[in-house]
């Protein structure tokens, strides 16, 4: 789980229900997430999957690294791909984190 | 899945870890989603659970929503109860959503 940073900062939170079988998305999604937390202004990530839906959050610095990440080269392809066979339905939302706080045991 | 709404509105993304068990975590997680649906400026909710982690996605009007909900009276007494049983920790942020986009097969 992703540290709790002081806001501001930015979330995107990608919601997903996925096409039947894995067509190669499982190693796609694990690349995809070594290579986003090489980028600039990258903070954390946090995905869950369950048999109706799948959330992965990731957290940035800015809108701009977001949006950098967006359009990196091999992201691009990835969401091409995306479309073509692994999902489908999603929606990608770009927040702002106002506000955080955590519990602990 | 909750339907795309026309930013700006605002989002509480609920990452958590269980304990062990069920605990009655089930029926109350049902009931409170029950509860928060019908509260004032509630505009949907999104959910997922792996093994590792739980993410839950609420989505509100606005902030004074979302407080209100916090501060509800059932609310309330499950978050303890939370505290006490059901989670061995969690992170709670409260976003505003500036942007969405979606993808429909």
């Amino acid at each position: 789980m992703s540290k709790t940073l002081q806001p501001p900062y930015y979330a995107v939170i990608f919601t997903s229900q996925r096409t039947e079988g894995d067509q190669g998305y499982g190693n796609m999604a694990e690349t995809m997430e070594k290579l986003a937390s090489t980028q600039p202004g990258f903070l954390g990530i946090e995905s869950a999957r369950d048999t109706q839906l799948g959330i992965t959050v990731s957290y940035w610095d800015s809108l701009e690294a977001i949006e950098k990440w967006k359009n990196h080269a091999a992201h691009t392809i990835a969401q091409a791909k995306g479309k073509e066979k692994w999902y489908k339905n999603y929606i990608v939302r770009v927040c702002k984190v106002e506000k955080a706080y955590s519990f602990e045991k």
